[in-house]
């Protein structure tokens, strides 16, 4: 069984011990590595009722895919219970640490415990070693200046354990969402160095060469990998999910109307502000921006980002959103959760319920230094719009489970709402990404606007980003690749044979386990709901005029799972997928 | 009227604006300045019920004899409503800051507001600056390294808003209790920086010159200052107070034995790790002391803090205790509460009332970072005894006013158990310091364990300090100068004359409104005592068998206050004292 060395180390800050230990072939096979992998090693760690600021774990983890030749498989993984939410959650890097990391020899390592000083780890073909550092409060800039090697660091945001704080590699490829950074920080682990050369060994070559040829050559003729995202990046979409009504604007109060949105579009940011593109190990698409802007050099922003630092806050002067998306990745602060926090407050603000609002002005700049920091206004946001709603007991919190939704009005794509409200680390795209299905038709295009059928889509949508997640593959490949290739992946680089219902069966598999530990969190079907705003129709847009009958979808939903009513899932279910009792 | 200049700066960090102006001269002669002054224009800028860490004001002010030739005269204050206590309150320190700032032409400067990022201010003679700095996060030794001109600064522990974090300057000259080194980094102000050469103007130069020669002679000729503290520092209570069964151990529990003490005494200090000694500007006393250990040059500790951090933690290991001094400085934490917290949490886990206390062991040295930082166990450190008892609802805080005692047991004395019950700043010994009167004998010696006579002479000895807080004069130097020496200096400074009673009317002004501003915060009579533990007496040593019935020495102490018996202020004692209604 090629790809994976099954080298798990044990690192303990509050001790300073690391422990190497292996994972066995069963646990592999069963969840593949990366997300699946982490949820797994996490459930033997921690109770899910722990404080996730106080008693938490984090898995970092590579799959068998990670460090080969097969274009998008240089993505990295951690996970852990997420601050902002109170789930399990995950998120996955792109960029080359995950290379180095697997190529150090290592499949994953658990981080538990606190150290009493900042320290970084430092992981090579040696071993681990823990060193104390300097460079706590600094900005992850000045992190990566310092430091020489291929580095994981947290700014500001994750030190002072702001609960959407994230971590930063590479220079801006982050591990966005749910909070890991604020859990570094509150392990007084300021960031993680990675240097290694070991060949990731594999079963056939030869076949694998030529899958990777295919796969390449799929990725270069498919329209959204080789035009939209090879020439724009990300930002593509912007103009596209403007003319189906779903840009939101100003906390999903409304969408953004084409000329607003065309400030922040890709072809804008192509023309005024992009300088290269830059891809992560190993993928041809290179959707990465380097851009500039009054002379400053720096990274992004990402769709995600230009909407959420954006539109979402009603700003649509691209220098400024691109200064932002800067700043947020100086502080360590994920995009889509500090836009949408901030327009949160910002509506809070306009209709009088939070009054003692200090230093909440326009200039949203120094209000991200404030956050990073928990400073004056900052204190209160950096709690996430979740917390600060339930403060002053209003609807306004656009999230799932107190995630901040990201950049599709859920009212212009039922199954998009559904797995939204069903993503099992909040309100998140990419649990199930069903704009593929529901707005570029790939695999196959589905009535958006229909319900009926989504949520056996949502499920197999949920399953594959499942196992993608666990390979670890990126979801832009996914795009190009039908899911025979990562069969093939997986046959060529391992050795075993993994049919596309057996991925499917795993990806399964894993979404059951985070629920079952999401369940044991305490989570229940009213979490699986959308915010109230989205009850009502938008009044302008192609979008318009339309609402989903969610608790119906719900129904359906559940039942496909193989879960009752209350969203839990039922014994039968738990022992058909082999999901242990913890 | 000379030594005043009546300059007054108006900083607006929110605005980045600042405006000059000036103090009337009536003010200046009914409060002087330093502390006197800051509470005057404190109640003019903030609602005594505000939240000290959002919408606090910070005003830093020198007196009429600071910058002179006087020995002593090298103070300077600052006050604010205190994050610790939520009393007014107000702190100052030695050193050479004071000087510059008089010189560069100032008499007092208001902060308010807050900075979007981290500023330091900068005063000259050309007026006052703010810049943006890069040093937030590190401790103050990098700040001193980095910054060339003379230099307040916090540390970490301010930065994060710890409730007991300090200001300091020239490295270890600190603004120690109340925590106005959170209020500073609640406004995001990282330091300030100051130079000056403007002479102070003396109105009768020849008498000042004659007064200076005279005070030098008392001072070269008391016990207290040329033997005592010119020769060990203030460490040389240690021995003292351990004879006089008043050198508590283990959160009050006991006391420490003379065994244990001599390890901490300064006379251990000098043996084995004193280097030299350095004094503040104009000061011939020269208490301060360079030391050494392990190869690592610092300065300190002094009596309260060898106390705080050895003693009263149950730690009689002379170079531990000093190591944690450091400590405290490069964090920038009072030493006095973050020992008597940590003490407090010690007690709490052997009684085991707080038993999630992850990562609170032997080690304190990582404590004191987790503290500063507010990580793991340190979050809870961070808020001080009080709000930890009350979060575990028990009695083991020792404290007044949330503020945790200093290193006498009030056992041992019944006026010093008196003026820290009563204290406006709470558990203080530096408003009324009878273990002049009741131990060394200055002016005079009255019996310890005796309560009659004591509240009058707390009310004296709180004039005494408000008003030489306000000139400022270091209250060493007042055990070798008799009060008419302070009437002199003034005299001779100003041109203006004020007696001995004069002093004292500003005196008991200044003390009054102080305690106004307490009442309207919400503090009331039962404020005023003792934590329960001092109701039972001590088991060993010369103080034991003892304890002070408080309340009638507070009903006897409210009488001659001219408060009524629930500890306000009567208006007839606020009209007489001429003191603004706010």
């Amino acid at each position: 069984m090629k790809g994976w060395w099954n080298e798990l180390a044990r690192v303990d800050l509050s001790s300073f011990e690391v422990r190497y230990d292996e994972v066995g072939e069963g646990l592999l096979k069963k969840y593949l590595g990366g997300r699946g992998l982490g949820a797994r090693l996490l459930i033997d760690e921690i109770d899910p009722r722990v404080d996730p600021l106080e008693d938490n774990v984090l898995v970092f983890s590579a799959g068998p895919l990670t460090g080969t030749t097969i274009p998008t498989s240089g993505r990295f993984s951690a996970s852990a219970k997420s601050p902002l939410t109170g789930t399990i959650t995950d998120s996955n890097v792109g960029g080359s640490f995950g290379k180095e990391f697997k190529r150090a020899g290592l499949d994953a390592m658990i981080v538990k415990g606190q150290a009493d000083e900042p320290v970084i780890i430092d992981i090579s073909e040696d071993g681990i070693k823990m060193f104390q550092t300097d460079l706590w409060g600094s900005k992850t800039g000045v992190c990566f200046d310092e430091i020489e090697k291929r580095s994981a660091v947290i700014g500001p945001a994750g030190e002072n354990e702001i609960r959407y704080a994230s971590i930063v590699t590479d220079g801006y490829r982050v591990f966005g969402r749910g909070g890991l950074g604020a859990v570094m920080g509150s392990k007084n682990l300021k960031g993680i160095t990675v240097e290694g050369s070991k060949k990731v060994d594999v079963n056939d070559q030869e076949k694998l060469k030529d899958y990777v040829k295919k796969a390449s050559s799929k990725i270069d003729s498919s329209p959204v990998t080789s035009r939209g995202l090879k020439k724009f990046g990300t930002p593509i979409l912007v103009n596209l999910i403007t003319w189906l009504g779903m840009f939101s604007k100003k906390n999903f109060r409304e969408c953004a109307d084409e000329e607003e949105a065309d400030e922040l579009s890709g072809e804008r940011m192509k023309e005024e502000i992009v300088e290269d593109h830059e891809g992560c190990y190993s993928c041809p698409i290179r959707c990465g921006l380097k851009t500039k802007i009054d002379g400053k050099e720096g990274k992004g922003p990402e769709y995600e980002s230009v909407w959420a630092l954006g539109s979402n806050i009603g700003l649509f002067d691209l220098d400024k959103v691109t200064e932002l998306n800067y700043r947020c990745n100086e502080m360590g602060l994920d995009t889509i959760s500090t836009g949408g926090t901030i327009a949160c407050a910002m509506e809070m603000k306009e209709e009088g319920i939070w009054d003692d609002m200090e230093g909440f002005g326009s200039d949203v700049t120094g209000l991200l230094y404030k956050i990073a920091h928990r400073k004056g206004v900052g204190k209160k946001l950096a709690e996430g719009s979740k917390r600060l709603c339930e403060e002053y007991d209003c609807e306004l919190s656009m999230t799932v489970k107190g995630m901040e939704l990201p950049a599709y009005d859920p009212r212009g794509a039922a199954g998009q709402a559904l797995s939204f409200a069903t993503s099992n680390r909040g309100g998140c795209h990419l649990r199930g990404y069903l704009i593929g299905e529901e707005i570029f038709g790939v695999p196959k295009l589905f009535d958006r606007f229909k319900t009926s059928g989504k949520p056996e889509l949502v499920k197999r949508a949920q399953e594959r980003n499942a196992y993608l997640d666990s390979l670890i593959m990126c979801k832009f490949g996914a795009f190009a690749l039908d899911e025979e290739f990562y069969s093939r992946f997986l046959r060529s680089v391992t050795g075993v044979d993994f049919t596309i219902s057996d991925l499917h069966g795993i990806g399964e598999r894993i979404y059951n386990l985070e629920r079952q530990f999401n369940v044991k969190a305490g989570f229940e079907r009213e979490d699986d709901l959308l915010p109230e705003r989205f009850e009502k129709p938008l009044k302008r847009g192609t979008s318009s005029d339309n609402v989903f009958d969610m608790e119906k979808m719900l129904d359906q939903y559940y039942d496909c799972m193989g879960w009752d009513q209350d969203g839990e899932p039922k014994k039968e279910t738990l022992e058909r997928l082999d999901i242990p009792n913890f």
